[in-house]
């Protein structure tokens, strides 16, 4: 355990008086002008230099969790920003603070569950005990289902399939989430949807992310996205037509204010 | 003014049964395994085609603002993950919040003055008034100095080196930073450094970034940064050490539990 | 300068095996049971013990800033509670966000001018230059106006008929605050409101709290309303219509998604 | 399900052109100059006119959970601080976001522990279980155990002994929490700390406060407290010797920067 004369240690970054370091490169020679953000980051995350499939699979996971729409997300983001447009970084946190568990939770949650079917001796048999385990008690199967997007999410057709086309991937993430799409549509007698959530959970799999660190391609995308939201309310602002719309909508009910 | 029969209205996203559109795009067929994730945060942020040189800029800026090893930011982020792991989060958010005018605001503050200089009729005048406007009120000048790099720091002599090489950019924000470094040196009477917060401002503003949202870079930049020591966080704890050391090093003065 | 060898200290809490202190108060002993919340938080905050008159004037300002309604940062704390109700502390730390310069910034701005006022030779004429060079450069002033409670309002005229009838008050920024309101009327040739900001700035600072502490009443108060937004939402949730109302309002212009 | 033509209510607050209300209350009224912070905060939190019992447990609650010194939920709120003074809620949100499971959460487990002895039919049984399944699982037994405090933890114990002290309160919350608690010891063959989360649970579990309510009165009580040591680090800054402590305190290994 960590003491004075046991101390944690960092990998990520050191600098002298003239050079400044992430990981074991020079950023200044080997980074700048010669690796691309995504590429960096992934360094910094994984701690080891990215293969380019792996830089493809980042950035298209990156890309399709970045936006979607006026979501609480993003409504947050605007009204924080409203009331504080000094602090531009204030309203982007308070809407990465809605990734959370009813959003990227389902994406850990699938994660683990496509662990366990490859952990399996069965994959076919413990596919199908998962999905009739959330069956019968009536829980969301994470990766599963749109309000939406139905019968397919669009954008998880199509990670799927660029994930697939990757030869240099397992595959073994992609084929578990696939066994437990069957055993979700056999269990409900009818196809259900895999949403973007549950592809993203396989893909960044397939490339080594670990369970836990998911969340966080989450949060990086949506801080770009909720950037661009700040951005067109200094164009076009919407908080105070928010604010007054809410209010306008939820009515007040008690005796207050009554004559 | 937006009102109900005259709403805000947003450009950004929008999505039917079977597609999802970011600003004219479709992320499915267009973007997808197509473009990077630098490439789509940057068309959403700045609402155009962005072209090979604003990616190349873009990339170094983020790079170079990801990380700066054990900054108040990333240990914040690892306190507030040892509280609360389940919230990743909330401890990315928690970071950013540093992101706040005593680093980024001098990224937008020098910008500002650089438009000054270029604005002004006699930039090289202007510049020096600046300089000795600032040495007067022995307020610090944005984008120059470093407690630790000096007499040159390395990522800003790099950055100003790979946006030089640019034909395509205007170089007019680069050259009324090179104009304001010679009035600051002027007016000290020795070589300041032109810091990495400076370089920053000037390219960011040759791809046409706004002043205002200038900032929201370094938030995606250091969201990335952040996830990384979250990462060796749970690889390697040093939370509870931290704490120990800080609670160790201020010491309490009072009359409290005193015999 | 604090180094090593001459460490900043701590005068706010301290701890034995046995015993907790706050201040050179003993926990358990002096405070727990004997003292209120107000009472504490003032004794922490301000660094002395309150008298009866200090604990009356922060009760009535915390109640006045602890609610109104549906606001942007009520809003912002349901839709992030929606999105990650395992994490109350998110929801409410977003919402607290939304305490910055349209709000609470007016309070210290107004703070500043009251004690501008009461530092010059001569109040009247002082109220009058700061209320021209308002109308001159048509900025708002800072503790006045209000868009719905006009022109009387009613937590105001409270608040500084509360703060008059304390004869423990020295009474010079309630004062200061009326020379003001004189001279904003003769300028704006119109009776002005007075606003709750501008009455919390005036009895805050009677009190003793100084102007850039006052931001922090507005936040410990808000946070509690806050709480109660949450309370609410679990009984009878809101956000995912918030949600579904916001993005109805706010069409989408753009080529996405047209045949 | 709210919808457009059965929208959700609010009953917190509405106003009209001269009157705010609180609940069924007018502000300036009811409220005003005659109640305490607490009291108000109770009322919108509980939907009911609070008690004199409910406001003396309420208050030396909120003290206990206000201040434990150099945590790292205080050490976040100083460096954000530091990195973002214009932007005070933003440094009292960040330390708020350290209010997760490693602390509260363990009073809401607690809390449950307590309703599932006070539901079943033989509640030692039921108490014995539970701590037998905690010891066979190794996992800590939420509101026991202090690294610090103990045999005794000295909150916990007053906290108890003025619980018991108030004739209007039924009292079965703390009997589940003795009886756990001698279930504890018994299983672990010595005797272990009830801690102040544990007693806190009780505490605001007699008042009636839902187990899903009780986080919000740590965000509310820290909030205050977190305030404070803002004050503080405004007084004698402690930020930088932070930073630069941890900073030297933590070494880089690896290759960067070396010969």
């Amino acid at each position: 355990m960590a003491s004075p004369t046991n101390p944690p240690v960092t990998r990520l970054c050191t600098h002298t008086l003239t050079s400044l370091h992430y990981r074991d490169a020079d950023l200044v020679e080997d980074l700048m002008g010669k690796r691309t953000f995504t590429e960096v980051m992934l360094m910094q995350i994984l701690g080891r230099t990215p293969r380019p499939v792996d830089l493809r699979i980042t950035d298209v996971v990156l890309i399709v969790l970045m936006e979607h729409g006026l979501t609480p997300s993003a409504i947050a983001t605007r009204l924080i920003y409203m009331s504080a447009p000094e602090n531009l970084q204030g309203a982007v946190s308070a809407g990465l603070l809605a990734v959370g568990s009813s959003f990227v939770g389902t994406m850990e949650n699938c994660s683990r569950l496509l662990d366990r079917i490859i952990a399996a001796a069965a994959p076919d048999s413990e596919a199908l005990a998962i999905a009739r385990e959330h069956k019968a008690t009536k829980s969301a199967m994470p990766g599963f289902g749109h309000h939406l997007h139905k019968p397919v999410d669009p954008r998880a057709y199509k990670l799927l399939e660029l994930g697939r086309a990757e030869s240099e991937l397992a595959g073994d993430k992609i084929r578990a989430l696939e066994t437990l799409s069957k055993a979700v549509d056999d269990v409900a007698g009818r196809p259900i949807t895999i949403n973007a959530t549950g592809a993203v959970a396989a893909l960044l799999g397939e490339i080594g992310v670990p369970t836990n660190v998911m969340r966080g391609f989450a949060v990086i995308s949506r801080a770009a996205g909720l950037v661009a939201h700040i951005v067109e309310e200094q164009q076009s602002p919407s908080g105070r037509f928010i604010w007054d719309t809410v209010e306008h909508a939820i009515p007040y009910v008690g005796e207050g204010g009554k004559a």
